[in-house]
């Protein structure tokens, strides 16, 4: 049996099921010094054995008389007092003040008996042993009486209370030197998967680096838990069973993450529910991303099999761990998620039946409305996550969510910072340098950069998502760039088009060229295998242009032509992925950028120059931060550092230059 | 000269001066291991030198196929291609595709060349070397492109980023094992004060313990630095310039608290003036709390001289300092507090010409809005704080803030918990057993207890503050207590009156009675002196009454009686103030209950006998924790409680028995 079915839960139902058997409470306590407790959490009631202040003191330097001796005192006919004594700050008083008496006292020091208030100095004169006093006093006055702020035998501070520099404030008042408080609980970290490497080692091809180790750990410590990684497991039942034992002797919760191999899952589940009671309880959640989460409890011990996709792992563990990790740190509250209203400007389908979490980040569009721009990549990805503020809910009943809409986004963080500049659309190397240049000149300026391609840029600017638009996409009929879009995607009047550099596009190939390729007929070659791009990509739409003319020549139609290219179907969806292909051998000839082939030592053969252009919304061209980013395309540096930095990149003669302008 | 008159500046002035003299921003950097990252703040731009994936890879197990070779297949009419081998997860797949073939795959296995889409496992069926399938699929479907999460040389992270477990995901995607991040900022931290002793330490009369020390410790960890306490310098120049300047040796910051006596402070300006350039910038805010800061920059480093009182140094070094060590840290943004709109029910009078920040904690009326209730004690307590959920400002040039008035409320956590139940009147130690007994039964259950005494319990049902008001004032007409209050405080109809317990009111005097004091009469002796409570207390108007009886039977009127009384005109506001002007021989006698004098191991001398009843507002008589606060009142449990515990106190045979009910 390759594939055992189980029935989905929702996520409340999972989260009941696993309260259902397992009460997440704190373990126990550790004493620890004061300075050591903050963030920690009060694991007894704190009843103070001392009074705070612990006797009546002054509450200002002058002098502690009583209040009636001072009754119609003024400044030209002051009360006089015969001066008795003195009262030092930290001393004990060794005097009584009668009527006509009074005793100089500083700030923080003990009142003599007999006195109920005192005279700020600078309402006094004192001579020849006596004060003089212009302005009364009511009885109380400028004294703070013993036991004022905390009562000996007072509860001051009760189990469960987080410890703030308040909290320490009260403790270091009563006396306290150490402060009882819950321990963390311990939570063994377990990553899956025969693909997985530990970071810093080298990564051999079909590896990728362990994410979820990492990211759960600092997950772990920022919800209050004490992590420990236990390592990296292959897909092997008994190496991962090992690991999860390994992980119930030294902590109170095991995480692993992966394994999402269906043959090693099923026997795991099995071997999981013989490891103790009540074993699995929960082998699915409807939910998107998170989808094959497990949940068990393992003699009184919960185990959490997050995805392994680090956006669905780090989902999971928010939604269902780290409440749990919370509660046995002592923080008995959920902490709650800020939520802002966003207008959603893209539908969004969503999966039937699972209620789908949609990360988002967010722009302020010009009217000052916050806009929720879903971020590129699913949850194979972590950028998807990285590059969100956070996320909102399309609960299982509904079917989509419609553009214009506003949604409740819950943020990750309340202190998200609002760009001053969105960048939406094809990623440039460029774009990331005139970026670095922004900030070398206005070094707080933010700009969120989201990768969607040319064509996601038209429909981000045109939603009011984006600012500002990289762009390179070559018009078929015209064999123009960008220019015939802005009237295809309808932004007629609606945008500036900025030119910025040229981009030299060529054919990628092995380096030294094995396969002695030497341009478009080449393709034909029975013996090379050629690697496409997407389509709707300015690179694809480039090679279907020369394929055309090839075909022409050849009097081929086009589907003839095309059907006779080994690989014409295959599809990358970035340069990078080109070059990697021809890299490792899965392609011998792809078509891209100078730059990337630059960038992995491969052979390049140019064929074109393309036109990387940006689209600035007009609603957006008078905002600071975009004419800083002309400011830079205009510079002599920009020229400089993208010269010494990319081969394959030139600034245009006329970077800067606006080349479509709004007629209105 | 005994006092340097200086002149105060705003807050923004105070913070515009520093800043004129001293630029935080971070000092360097360290390197640190990804998984101790957390928290700390990335002090480089990381550029990826992988792409992630490095290689196009299955989303899904199933089978690799060319998209075109599926096209029309369906349940009934599958699509039917040659196994040719498979690529296991982490392995490099040793196959290509042409047409009519398939290749198992799984989840993150590298795509074989030639393929371009996954068919789920699901929709197929694989027997003798062939599979069967039966859905199509496009091109593209279940493969995640190389380089579609992260690009080799793509921006990934830029530096003055926060790192939390999504952005150390991306850098453990990238392989990164260590990670760049800005140094911590050192702050020195000298408590200053001769009466000013370590906790821990035995506490001689006149002394207190060290609040600011270990508060404002905690307080530079939680913006991000890492504090170093020199210790307690005595009010000596010498000291504490010799702990300022190891200060400086050790640390980027210097902050000392208290040093309030004028002579002290006054040279010691001048010293610090003498320590480097450009010396004292500010002597004194017009702030309230905190208007005797001293701010100065030597040689490059700031020093901030913060009030003594805690509530006063915490909220300068919220105001001024945290802002300071958050840059320093590479924290560049500024935290913004979270603002809550909520009704002030009580006029405020602001200081002239200074800004007022008033702290208060937040309780919900009957109709959901947010009430500020300001919490009792001034900057002299730590309570005042504690006891706080945020505060609201008074600008310098408002008088006051009228009763209705809605204020904006900066929290000072997101994480308030507003309480179930406030509590807010004459504070009883049988009220904290209570509320522990409460929890017992109901461990989630959150009360507020504020004390402001009898008077104001009631003024606080009045305003819809409080749910809940222990009260014992004695009305002198009628000797009753606490029912006649209700129709004069305006609550007819408006409040239930709960009977509590009675307390046993009398006189309190030294151990073993030194004096021989045998009663009221005794008050008049030439070597009894007395300490009286503030008026408007329950006890006071006790002693009245007792007085005016004693002054009939004398034939002396009440006022020359009085003003026999040694000490009548001492009022000391607590029960625990008047105990303990009697242990320390400021007073020979005071009236208190009998609870508190066995606290302190006095001779208690009983005169009568006190309701301490609760007032509860018809509004709240239904709430919840409200119904649970009674059931605990009427409880055998606490009954048994408050008789192992308190000495003094007696629960009424009608405990939790409505004595009067409003009638509507």
């Amino acid at each position: 049996m390759r594939k055992i079915f189980k029935t989905l839960v929702t996520l409340e139902e999972a989260i009941k099921k696993l309260y259902s058997y397992f009460e997440p409470k704190p373990l126990g306590f550790e004493e620890v010094p004061l300075t050591k407790a903050f963030g920690r959490v009060l694991a007894e009631d704190v009843y103070s054995e001392v009074d705070v202040p612990p006797f009546d003191r002054a509450a200002m330097d002058g002098y502690a008389v009583k209040a009636t001796d001072t009754f119609g005192a003024r400044e030209d006919k002051p009360a006089k007092l015969k001066v008795i004594g003195k009262v030092k700050v930290g001393s004990k008083p060794e005097v009584y003040v009668d009527a006509g008496e009074a005793v100089e006292i500083g700030t923080g020091a003990p009142m003599p008996g007999g006195a109920n208030a005192v005279v700020m100095v600078e309402y006094t004169e004192e001579e020849n042993g006596y004060v003089k006093i212009f302005k009364p006093v009511v009885p109380g006055e400028n004294v703070q009486p013993a036991g004022s702020d905390i009562m000996v035998g007072e509860l001051v501070l009760r189990e469960g209370q987080l410890l703030t520099p308040r909290e320490i404030g009260v403790l270091a008042a009563i006396g306290k030197v150490s402060v009882k408080i819950y321990r963390k609980p311990k939570v063994a970290i377990i990553s899956t998967g025969d693909e997985i490497v530990k970071s810093g080692e080298k990564l051999p091809y079909g590896k990728i680096y362990d994410i979820n180790g990492p990211s759960i750990f600092t997950a772990v410590k920022e919800c209050g838990g004490d992590p420990i990684f236990i390592g990296i497991a292959r897909d092997d039942v008994g190496e991962i069973l090992d690991m999860i034992r390994e992980g119930f002797e030294k902590a109170d919760i095991v995480i692993t993450s992966g394994s999402t191999s269906a043959g090693v899952k099923d026997v795991l589940y099995q071997i999981i529910d013989q490891l103790g009671e009540p074993g699995v309880l929960v082998h699915g959640i409807k939910i998107k991303p998170g989808k094959p989460t497990v949940i068990a409890v393992v003699d009184g011990k919960p185990l959490f099999g997050l995805p392994g996709y680090p956006t669905s792992a780090l989902t999971i563990f928010r939604l269902i761990v780290a409440p749990v990790i919370r509660k046995m740190a002592g923080l008995s509250l959920i902490i709650e998620e800020d939520t802002v209203p966003a207008i959603l400007k893209t539908r969004i389908h969503a999966p039937p039946g699972r209620k789908y979490l949609v990360s988002v980040s967010l722009v302020r569009d010009k009217d000052g409305n916050l806009i929720a721009v879903p971020t590129p990549g699913g949850s194979g990805t972590i950028t998807n996550l990285a590059n969100a503020d956070g996320y909102f809910e399309i609960p299982e009943d509904v079917e989509f969510i419609d553009e214009c809409e506003i949604v409740q986004v819950k943020l990750f963080s309340k202190d998200i910072k609002l760009p001053d500049l969105a960048f939406i659309g094809s990623h440039c190397l460029g774009v990331d340098l005139i970026y670095k240049l922004m900030r070398k000149r206005y070094p707080n300026i933010n700009v969120r950069i989201l990768n969607v391609g040319s064509t996601g840029g038209f429909m981000a600017v045109k939603r009011g998502e984006a600012d500002i638009a990289g762009v390179h996409l070559l018009d078929e009929e015209t064999e123009t760039y960008n220019i015939p879009f802005i009237e295809k995607f309808g932004l007629k009047d609606k945008v500036v088009l900025v030119r910025g550099y040229i981009r030299e596009q060529g054919f990628i190939v092995a380096k030294g060229n094995p396969k002695d390729f030497h341009g478009l007929p080449d393709l034909l070659r029975e013996d090379i295998r050629f690697i496409n791009r997407n389509k709707g990509s300015g690179t694809r739409t480039l090679i279907d242009i020369e394929l055309k003319k090839l075909a022409e020549k050849l009097h081929l139609s086009f589907e003839k032509l095309t059907s006779r290219i080994k690989g014409y179907d295959v599809e990358a969806k970035t340069h990078s992925a080109v070059a990697s292909a021809v890299l490792h051998g899965r392609a011998d000839v792809g078509l891209g950028i100078r730059t990337v082939a630059e960038m992995f030592d491969l052979e390049f053969i140019p064929i074109a120059e393309e036109n990387y252009d940006f689209l600035i919304s007009a609603d957006s061209i008078d905002k600071k931060a975009a004419q800083i980013f002309l400011e830079i395309l205009r510079s002599e540096e920009l020229k400089a550092e993208i010269e010494k930095n990319f081969k394959g990149i030139k600034i245009h003669k006329d970077a800067g230059k606006m080349i479509y302008i709004p007629n209105r």
